[in-house]
């Protein structure tokens, strides 16, 4: 097999140390010549959207839940032990203490090289997230045909 | 690589969202001309019980246990947020609102595009699930060689 | 494609419950002369450490927390229904009864099959883990372009 591999991940979930992990092997890759793109569904939306703190926005009431509930890209529940947010800030000390890239740092990495971030139609449907509420690095707003297509020879990265 | 292309997915989780993610993946690329295979094991084998609601069957403690706190595939946690089960009635009315395919429409899609449903061996003795809680669907129950063998030449997507 | 297969598994999130879908599919792959290399990161370093209880040690507050709360690859919890970890030895207790391999089992079988350990460097600064703290079976503690390289022609299974 070539050594010019694609890596399609898909961010599910959203939260702060997954996204860490997604963004070390993304940029990772990239930096080694793969071609890379990043599909963000559901809870993953969460890390793309501009943040605007726990705000109350939205249209009906589960899209205004969810945006009060999940505050945006600075905002990431860690995956477990999370008590409240207070470990994705002790972490991000840690991370800095030991001289790791912040999530933050990683993300602006990640577009610097070319990394393409895609969002999921379909999820921004159903929870009320639109094109407005994304940072500007979002290439588009894709389904899942795109995402197929798109993965076609690649690793697929479901996180 | 050929445009024809094989995907395994393994449902592990078997939360509302994820299950909601395994089948468009699953349906967009049956629909596509891939063949496609999904494998469920542990909490993913409750997105193939017959709905018989919290019931407090089973044989011994911890598979009644079980069937007791996992109801079948009406009753998907969600991956978070969850608010004993309102989340996932919640989000079902907003795709019904947004025109996304149900649960219950998206299975029924894999079932007619040829989707082959197999569920874990292993699991099955571990969490007391026999094949006649399981519905109609599922074409075997299998070990890990199956899987192993199955999906040799196929992109592996563990949800 | 050939028979002789790759899968590197990305250890991510260290419960009992995945951790056991890890080694199943390890070792299956191994005993079916497939090369399978495991790679544990973050909480899936938790599975790696020697057992010493949920001890309160570490060089700083996040670190002793993680200690103290994660208790080594003997404590492994549920990744739901844990109930404070009555779950995983209720369960252990049904994989005794059903003949199904335990999880010091499963891990002694993919040391023998020449299955790799790698433990990921950057989550080992983060959470404060050190070298000493992992059992022996580990060969070496390796950043993610090792990762990516050893991966790149080998189903790459997420968990």
């Amino acid at each position: 097999m070539s050594g010019h591999k694609k890596i399609s991940i898909v961010c599910f979930s959203g939260d702060f140390d997954k996204m860490l992990a997604a963004y070390t092997i993304a940029t990772g890759a990239a930096a080694t010549n793969r071609e890379v793109t990043m599909f963000f569904t559901f809870w993953g939306l969460n890390a793309l959207k501009k943040n605007q703190g726990h705000s109350w926005l939205g249209k009906d009431f589960l899209s205004r839940m969810f945006n009060f509930l999940m505050g945006g890209k600075n905002n990431l529940p860690l995956s477990r032990l999370n008590f409240g947010g207070a470990s994705p800030k002790l972490m991000a000390g840690m991370m800095k203490k030991n001289n790791v890239a912040s999530l933050d740092e990683l993300m602006e990495a990640a577009s610097a090289l070319g990394i393409r971030f895609y969002a999921c139609e379909m999820s921004m449907h159903i929870l009320g997230v639109t094109k407005e509420d994304l940072i500007d690095d979002v290439q588009e707003v894709v389904g899942v045909a795109t995402f197929l297509n798109e993965s076609e020879d690649a690793h697929i990265i479901f996180i």
